[in-house]
């Protein structure tokens, strides 16, 4: 994963912003990538504090040579504000984590959280269209996996969360966004679900167990999990056991990363 | 030289501002130092649009994990406004190519184009103290040589250029800013030079001769030249016949490179 990266005055820069920024990957995993296709671009990270988030950065989007941004906690939702336009799933959840600059000068933005959960999905040849999805969290992570489902094609998601009226409000922005799908608020999955997925934080402490009552698995059930931990969480355990294809936080991380990657190579602006 | 960078989140990083940027070595050069003496930081590229300025450096220079600013080309003039404190050179000449973060946040705004100079010729165990110079040139490269000179106890510097005015408004900035030194316009070397310097851009073409009247060289003179080119310049072919030591523009750009590297060390701000 550590491919040796080279930077020269031709290099070209994405910038991933973040309060704080140590913690975060992806400079490491988008340069080694970069370096992989023989793209001639690093990922740097950006310690922007909160209270400087307005002034730097308009400013960083100005400089010449750097061609994309990603977002990441604070400013997943205060990013919306800098670009030019957004897909639908921005749109719906108010926040994205990838821009690109564009042959015009213009930022086309984007959110990869659920869809890496899709491209996951599909790199495991497993089928979301038509799915009837039990979706426990509402949150941010929760959000973007609903809609990322919806845009996939599954046929209803049911939202589950200890805050009813988060999920109700989630369920009524994704029924303005999403015709095609059906939503609704559950305290348990409809026994003809045949796709679980955690977007909450359980499962990231070791005494955790499931999410919520998930119900019967069954060897056509497909579970997601998003939480990343060393030892699998309990939802996953109980998938293997029932046989069920599964995505895991790693996978979903992985699913992102390509997601990424092809919606930067995208651009109308080529790398030189 | 090309050393494979890693960056991680918790890369620090230094910039280097220009326009245009992709010529720079900088960023190379300075990786790979960082990377050789195991410092987790790495230099930038950042293509400034000369319009955008104003706006673009002082931001950047917000980033929390952003320790140091290198100037190149249009810009070492017009960041002097953002250092806080400056050294001598930089008050005498008005320009500077490093900036360090320190502790308290002020910033530190140094200029290496002559200190370079100066450490390229005591690593090749040659004195300066005490010498009678003969400049060439009073533009950019020779002003910030001439300080560096000074600052280092050179006993006289005639200042030879091609522009009488530029060469008289360059003697009178250094009369006023070292007093330890007497300085002179002149056509042609005085007959006791003991050191030759040549800071304009003749050489940089294959078909040019010498800068101008060097005047007889001596096994004891020792000899310089800004010009970074593959071949030898007239003016280090003559010196090479002659049996003088010299200082050519690789050894002068890597005496820079070393003196940058101890100014961003000597920062109260250690690399974490």
């Amino acid at each position: 994963m550590t491919t040796g990266v080279r930077i020269t005055g031709a290099t070209r820069l994405y910038a991933i912003v973040g309060d704080p920024i140590a913690q975060a990957k992806s400079p490491e995993v988008f340069s080694a990538r970069f370096a992989a296709a023989g793209i001639d671009a690093v990922m740097v990270p950006v310690h922007v504090p909160a209270a400087r988030f307005d002034s730097i950065v308009p400013a960083l989007m100005e400089i010449a040579n750097l061609d994309g941004v990603l977002a990441t906690v604070p400013f997943k939702a205060r990013m919306t504000a800098f670009a030019t336009r957004v897909g639908a799933t921005v749109e719906c959840i108010g926040a994205l984590n990838a821009l690109r600059r564009e042959a015009d000068g213009s930022w086309t933005g984007e959110m990869f959280d659920g869809a890496g959960f899709v491209r996951a999905a599909k790199r495991k040849q497993q089928r979301v269209l038509s799915r009837r999805v039990a979706l426990f969290g509402a949150g941010g992570a929760g959000s973007a996996i609903a809609c990322a489902l919806a845009e996939a094609g599954v046929r209803s998601i049911h939202v589950i969360d200890v805050d009813a009226s988060r999920a109700q409000a989630l369920v009524a922005r994704l029924s303005r966004a999403f015709a095609s799908c059906a939503f609704e608020v559950a305290s348990t999955p409809p026994h003809d679900v045949d796709m679980v997925v955690n977007a909450s934080p359980v499962g990231m402490r070791r005494e955790d167990g499931l999410p919520g009552p998930i119900g019967e698995l069954t060897a056509g059930t497909l579970v997601g999990d998003v939480v990343i931990v060393d030892e699998p969480t309990a939802l996953i355990r109980d998938a293997t056991r029932c046989g069920c294809h599964f995505v895991d936080g790693r996978d979903m991380h992985a699913g992102q990363v390509d997601a990424i990657v092809d919606f930067f190579a995208q651009s109308a602006r080529p790398h030189a």
